[in-house]
């Protein structure tokens, strides 16, 4: 892997080289030895990814090279490539980005000598956040073979959506769609099922967050939204008793999901958060390494303190 | 003291502790030995406040997770309670906020497992402002009892008037208030005396700036505001000798005080941001030590250098 | 030098204590033992000379304190002054400034009591992107004396042109400028040619941006203008074998050069980036030094990693 941009390609054998390596990272600390430089380029708004990557790279002892849009020169007109190839000449070893268009790696990466995470890509992927996901679930049920998951709301808009439905299928799960009508996706071939048929099959619900910010119009009032085609809690009553909620947040709460469910026993949105930290640290590992930025025979480990 | 948010109940024995520590930091630097993870949540303009705080931090070898709100999710209506609850999930251990609300920690405080720091909240209190004010007279004064304190100023929409009002009676410091009409504040119940009587009865005059932001319509015209209500250079001049001028900044030179004076012989008004940052650090410290973050039998202190 | 602001009577003799040294750092890593903060304070955009000092600061294990206008007390109206007072009063070592006034620094250095680096000012002097375009000179040719420099572009309203202008004629260079009639500049004194001339004559050619941001008007069509004035690859071919292309970026692609000329044999311009962190280092460094800030006697040098 010398990009971390999809998910669509991903092995299987790929896929548990990162959960594993981010369980190892939970447990036990680990500096790098190098001074490694990363430019986090966020070209849409993000507090979890962002501060999620920015903790991973601090624990790992890296350097965070945080850049503005707003007061950068993408102001005045400079394009992604450049921008990215400036980061690369003023030292940067590694670039996470998040940008507006669905496939803005496509033309990037053939350019770069250095690697590149997909932070967020339009509608298109969000490879990372699929990657925490997986290790919630992964923790709760030691395997992903025949989990019935249920990614839940706007899959139209969703890159979640997306990333998730690829690799959980490469994983073995079995993936179902439920979508209020006009957020059905045409382009992703996963059997729709209703929220009430969900709530009753589902080892995992997968919420989504209605992308306001990527519709023309608001198309449903909220709380006609949250009865039809929501987790209201009398639908939550209805889970299996193992089953577990998730949602990548920010949460529209009283939209997608009843406001007390979202930290209720069987949520893991917050637990979703933590693993965010050990998942990204996961895969900035494994790139540098393959890419000779970081020589693992020369490990600074230590145990964990708190 | 679980969180640092208002100095309403503080007695005077934890004041103390704080001033008395910020004075050993100012003379001895000191280096936690844990890796702390501080999020700086501010919602509202700041440059001194944020600076300060972060190179509190810095000085403390925490590692400092800024926020922008403007590119953060609060701008897909993400609300302050899953902001701070993401800054925990994500590993915070401390969190600093300022924000537009006077009270908005009441609802927030409960239910987190880290402290807290009120570094402004809408025109409430400021009480980290209020304890680097007071560190600034206890090293002029060496104590605060029957000191004259004079808070001059826009009163109503002053979070600083409150905090050190609420403390300095704490201390046993004799409190004023001196305010052009619409200033003044009924919810305190403190003397108000005129800016005449205040220049010749203070031992400390604390000068507010007037908060254009939260008012309506510019009240006054600046030049006329200064002859009538502000610290004219004449004024200055029938100060006690030994009289003190304390300013939270930005100032609108030529406002409250003309402009010659910001930096004249009894003006303690860049020595109370120098403050801030000992101030702020002995905050952090003991809360951290109060919360079990920071372990002081392990200490990573030495003779400061410059 | 007691700060570094203009390049107008800067000797030859402290341009290569510069260059040399800026060599050194490319070759050998350097971190400074004391706790240095900097504050990077930048009124106006920048990618590349904000992130340029950021990693130049990280790498020599400073603290850098970042500053965002738009969520600093100068949207309560502070001025430059009293924000770099207050920088200075928090503990800042040395402040980094860029400000859309052209001569912002005769005010300011003479009341702080730290140095000054100017990162650009208005359209008056960016002294840092001069000693990296003389790096890169310096690398290729090891002399600056009789070199036929051509600086291209929109002259009038580039602080880049005019610090460059001021240190080549001090190195022995002949400089010339070529440029579209409304972007000649009387303020300075040195030959106009034509860009056909200049292709011709020049052992580098130093294109400008079209400052689009400090213009009223869009004075050409792009395309036009590349055809008329700026370097096509018909152009580029009547070089001579060893003249390079230098351009502080961002470039405007297709506009002041041909898009596949960005990354041909003879541009230097993501070399000119890189040299930008060694020269960056090197200046904050000798200034240091001489304000005691650093000492020398101290060092803690190492054999460079990779």
């Amino acid at each position: 892997m010398r990009h971390f941009v999809s998910t669509r390609n991903l092995s299987s054998k790929y896929i548990f080289l990162i959960l594993n390596k981010a369980e190892e990272l939970r447990l036990q600390q680990e500096k790098l030895p190098e001074q490694i430089f990363v430019a986090n380029l966020f070209f849409e708004p993000s507090t979890r990814t962002k501060m999620s990557f920015s903790v991973a790279q601090r624990k790992l002892g890296m350097e965070t090279l945080d850049f503005q849009m707003e007061t950068s020169s993408v102001t005045k007109g400079e394009t992604l490539y450049d921008t990215a190839k400036t980061c690369e000449a003023i030292g940067a070893n590694l670039l996470v980005i998040r940008h507006q268009e669905d496939n803005w790696y496509d033309e990037l990466t053939p350019n770069l000598s250095l690697p590149v995470i997909n932070a967020g890509a339009g509608r298109g992927e969000h490879p990372t956040q699929c990657m925490l996901d997986l290790l919630t679930i992964y923790q709760e049920f030691g395997t992903f073979t025949n989990l019935n998951v249920v990614i839940v709301g706007d899959i139209k808009h969703s890159r979640v959506a997306r990333s998730n439905a690829y690799a959980l299928t490469t994983l073995g799960a079995n993936v179902y769609f439920a979508a209020a009508p006009g957020f059905k996706d045409d382009t992703m071939n996963f059997p729709y099922i209703s929220i009430d048929e969900a709530v009753e099959k589902c080892d995992i619900m997968m919420l989504l967050r209605i992308q306001h910010e990527r519709h023309t119009a608001k198309q449903y009032d909220s709380t006609s939204y949250l009865v039809q085609f929501g987790l209201t809690k009398e639908r939550e009553s209805r889970m299996k008793d193992h089953a577990i909620i998730l949602h990548p947040a920010p949460v529209n709460r009283g939209v997608e999901i009843d406001t007390e469910l979202v930290e209720c026993q069987r949520s893991r949105i917050f637990k979703q958060m933590e693993n965010g930290v050990y998942t990204r640290m996961a895969i900035m590992i494994i790139l540098l390494k393959e890419w000779g930025y970081h020589n693992e025979t020369n490990p600074n480990k230590c145990k964990k303190i708190n």
